[in-house]
C-alpha cells in the first residue's frame, strides 16, 4: 500500500487529526465526529426514523405520540403565566446574566414553594436549569463517572439512557410491573445494586406510564436505597399531576436519610416545555452529599450558565399567581380523557390498556399472539399509521416491547376518532385463540 | 486494621459506591462527586474568589470586571427586541417544544441574516443553542475527543479551558501579541499543531483584548489552518461590534476550504446576555465536517434540548427589526468610553492600554517593575479595591499576568472617576526607574 495512503489514521486514535509535525508529510483533512457525539443516541428518534410512516391518505393524521401538551392548542397556558413574563420583560431588570445556578429570589422562590416540614428547602438547596432535561443531566454529570452504573426503569424516559451512554456510564433496567400499576419490581432493583451503582432514578409520576406510586411503595424504594446506600435522582417533572382520586407524594418527603436530587420544571404542569426552566431540588438531611455535591453542581452549571432570565424572572410570580383552578382544570381534562381512552381501549379485543393516575400517558398492551401479522410493537404502530393514520410510539422506544404509550393531552374528539380508528384496525388483524393457533400451526 | 473500615473505598475507583453483593457487610454511604464535576473548573471564579475583596468603605465601588453589558442600565436592548418577545409570547405558539436545534424558521432567520455570497448559509447549517457558550461547548464536544488538545488564544476567554478540561481536552495556548493589536503569533500557533489537534480556537473581536483581526491576519490564520488541516472553532460573539475605523470580518467568508463552526448569539450585540439564546453556523463548502459532524451536532443538542421557545419566537424580527441606531449608538458609546478610558490610562505613569477596536474590553499592561509592593496582576487589583473600590479583573484569569482587563460598557462618567482613582493609586505606588532599583537592592 502506497505510503500516500493517510496512515496518520492509523497512527493516532485522535480525531481531527493533522501531522504538522511530520517533516516532508502534507498533512490531508481527516475530521471526525467525537467518540462522545457517536455515543449520544436517542432510542426514540431512531425507532421513529426507522419506521417507514405513510399515513394512509384517506385518513387525517392523529399523532398520540408526542409528550408536548401544547400541540393541539387544548391545553393553554394560564393567562397568568404569560402576564408574568411581559411583567420580566417590561422591567427591564432581567436581560442581564444571572448567577450560573439561578438568580438568588427564583432560587427562594421555587424552595418556598416546594418547601414543607417533612423535606425543607432553601435557596442553596436549589440549582436553576435549561429545563428538567439539563437537571438530569447535571444530576448524573455530579454523582456517576465514567464507568459506574445507574439504575433506570424499564419501561422509563429515554433521556436517563441517552445521556448516561454519552457520559459512559452503564444502565442497568430495573422492571416496573403492569400489573401492579407499574410498582418497581423492588427485589429485581435491588438485585441490581453493585458497588458501582452511583444512583436510582425514581420517575414518579412516570413518563411512559401515567402511574403514581404510593406512599407505602415509596417508602419501600427508599428503604431499598438506605439499605443499600445509593442516591436517589427523583425525576418528578410530572409532580403533581395526578388525578383527583391519588395523591402524589414527592419522595423526599418519605425519608430522613436517604440523599435525593429531585428533577422538575415549568414544562408539564404549567404547560410551557419550550420555555426550558428546570430545576434540581437537592435533599440531603444527613449531609451526605455535603459540600462535594453542591459545589460539583454549581462547577457544572457554569458551563452553559442558567436558564432564559427572562423565565427566572416570571418565576416566583408564575408560581404563586397561577390560579388553582388551571392545575385542577388541566388534571380534569387530563383524567377524563384517560378514562375515555382507558373504556374505549379495553373494549378491544388484543389490547389490555394499564388505567394511568397522573402524567398525560397510558400504556398499552398488544396481546401480540393475537396480531401474527405483526412481529412486535413497532410493526403493529407502523402499521396503525399506514391503515388508520393514528400514530402511537411503540414502547421499544421505552425498552418495553409489545406495548404502546398513548398521549391523553390531545382534545376529546380526537382520542375517540382515535380509538374507533385502532379498534378498527385490531378487528382487521385480531385472530382469536384459534386463529392464533392455526398460524402458529403454518409454521 | 479492622474489617469495618470502608474497605469497598479500595475496591473500587467507582464514586457512589455500595456493597450490595458482599454477604454478611452493611454498605455505607459514600457519595463523592464525579470527576467531570472536579475537572470543571472556572479560573476566574477562582481567582476571585481568592481575592481580599474589602472595598474601601469611603469609596462607592465600581466594578469593571463583568462582562455584561446590562448592568448600570446605560445601554439597554431595543424597544423592538422586547417588543418581539411580547408578541412571541402573545401568539401563543411557542410554548412547546421546538426541535432540539431550534426551529425550521428560526434557522432560516439566521441563515438568511449572515448568508452572503462569500460564505453561504442555509436553514441546515445552523444550530440554536442556549447561549454562546453551549454552541462552543456542543462545537468542542463533536470535535475532540478525551486525550487531543485545542489550540486557544492566550490571553483568552476562560471558558474554552473550563468546557475542555471539563471533557479531558488538553488545551495549548497560543500567544497573542499586545505590541501587535494582539495579532496572533502565528508561528508560536503553528508550533503548536500536533496530530491530535482537534480545533483551533479563533476569538475575533476578542475578550479580554477589545482586538479585532485584519483581514489579512486572518487570511494568515487560515492559511495555517489550511495548511496545518486543523479545523477553526470561531468565536464570534462580538461580531459585527467594531468601532467605525475598523470593518470587522467573519472569518467564514475569507476561505473556501477551512472547515468552520462560527459561535455566535444575542447577548452582547443585542444586550440581552441572560437570554441564552446561541447559535453555531457551519461552514463546511469542502464537505470536509460532512454529515458526520452535523450529525454529532443534532445528536447532542438533543441532550438538553435548544434555547428558549419564546426567544426563538422573536428571534426573525430581533434580527430582521432592531433599527441599524440601535447597533450603531451602543457602539458609539463604546468607542467613545475606549477612547477616554485609553487616554486617561495613558497617561498614568506605570500603565500601558492597548488601544481596543471593537468588543467591549481594553486590557491594560502593568509595568510590574514600577510597582515594587506587589507580586503581579492578582495583588495589583487586590489593592485597587481595597484602597480606591476600583474593580478590574487581573488578567491571570486570562492565563495573562500583569495585566488587568477594563469592561466599557460603563456609563461614561464611572470609567472617568475609575481611571481618576487608578491614576491616584498608581501615583501612590509607582516607583520610578530609581526607586524601584532601590528596592530590587534592599532584598
Ligand atoms: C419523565 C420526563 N423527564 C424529563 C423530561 C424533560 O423535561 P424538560 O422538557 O423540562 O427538559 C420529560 C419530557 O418529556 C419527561 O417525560
Ligand atoms: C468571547 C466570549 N465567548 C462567549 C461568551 C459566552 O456568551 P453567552 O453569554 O452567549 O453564552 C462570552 C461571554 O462573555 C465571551 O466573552
Amino acid at each position: 500500500m502506497p505510503l500516500s495512503f493517510p496512515l496518520h489514521c492509523e497512527l493516532t486514535n485522535g480525531n481531527s487529526m493533522s501531522l504538522g509535525k511530520v517533516k516532508g508529510r502534507k498533512p490531508r483533512w481527516a475530521v471526525r465526529a467525537s467518540e462522545m457525539s457517536k455515543k449520544t443516541f436517542n432510542p426514540v428518534r431512531a425507532i421513529v426514523d426507522s419506521m417507514k410512516v405513510e399515513p394512509n391518505p384517506k385518513k387525517a393524521m392523529i399523532s398520540l405520540s408526542l409528550g408536548d401538551p401544547t400541540v393541539f392548542g387544548n391545553l393553554p397556558t394560564n393567562d397568568e403565566v404569560t402576564r408574568a413574563m411581559k411583567e420580566a420583560l417590561d422591567s427591564g431588570r432581567y436581560n442581564g446574566y444571572a448567577p450560573s445556578v439561578g438568580y438568588q429570589s427564583c432560587r427562594e422562590a421555587v424552595a418556598a414553594y416546594y418547601n414543607c416540614p417533612e423535606a425543607p428547602l432553601e435557596a442553596q438547596d436549589v440549582i436553576l436549569t435549561s429545563g428538567c432535561s439539563q437537571a438530569i443531566e447535571l444530576a448524573l454529570a455530579v454523582l456517576a463517572n465514567p464507568g459506574q452504573n445507574i439504575l433506570v426503569p424499564r419501561p422509563g424516559f429515554s433521556l436517563y439512557k441517552t445521556l448516561a451512554l454519552s457520559m459512559g456510564i452503564e444502565v442497568k433496567l430495573y422492571n416496573l410491573m403492569p400489573e401492579k400499576s407499574w410498582e418497581i419490581d423492588l427485589k429485581h432493583l435491588e438485585s441490581l445494586v453493585d458497588e458501582k451503582t452511583a444512583c436510582v432514578i425514581v420517575n414518579n409520576p412516570s413518563n411512559p406510564c401515567g402511574s403514581v406510586f404510593s406512599k407505602s411503595h415509596l417508602q419501600k424504594i427508599l428503604a431499598v436505597a438506605s439499605r443499600q446506600c445509593v442516591p436517589i435522582l427523583a425525576d418528578e417533572i410530572y409532580g403533581d399531576m395526578v388525578f383527583a382520586d391519588c395523591k402524589y407524594e414527592p419522595i423526599a418527603t418519605l425519608s430522613t436519610n436517604v440523599p435525593i436530587l429531585s428533577c422538575g420544571g415549568l414544562a408539564k404542569r404549567w404547560l410551557v416545555p419550550g420555555w426550558r426552566m428546570g430545576w434540581i431540588l437537592i435533599h440531603d438531611r444527613r449531609d451526605i452529599f455535603g459540600n462535594e455535591i453542591r459545589d460539583g453542581l454549581i462547577r457544572l452549571s457554569q458551563r452553559i450558565l442558567g436558564p432564559c432570565t427572562i423565565v427566572q424572572g416570571a418565576l416566583e410570580r408564575i408560581l404563586h399567581r397561577t390560579p388553582p383552578d388551571f392545575y385542577h382544570n388541566t388534571l380534569s381534562i387530563l383524567k377524563s380523557n384517560a378514562d375515555l381512552c382507558y373504556a374505549a381501549l379495553s373494549a378491544i379485543p388484543g389490547l389490555q390498556p394499564v388505567r394511568p393516575a397522573g402524567a398525560m400517558y397510558l400504556m398499552v398492551e398488544i396481546e401480540i399472539e393475537h396480531f401474527p401479522e405483526f412481529e412486535n410493537d413497532v410493526e403493529f404502530t407502523e402499521r396503525l399509521i399506514s391503515e388508520q393514520s393514528v400514530f402511537c410510539l411503540p414502547a421499544t422506544c421505552f425498552e418495553y416491547p409489545n406495548f404502546f404509550r398513548v398521549v391523553i393531552t390531545v382534545p376529546e374528539e380526537m382520542i375517540l376518532e382515535a380509538c374507533s380508528r385502532i379498534q378498527e384496525f385490531c378487528e382487521m388483524h385480531y385472530q382469536g385463540a384459534e386463529g392464533a393457533q392455526d398460524l402458529e400451526c403454518d409454521k
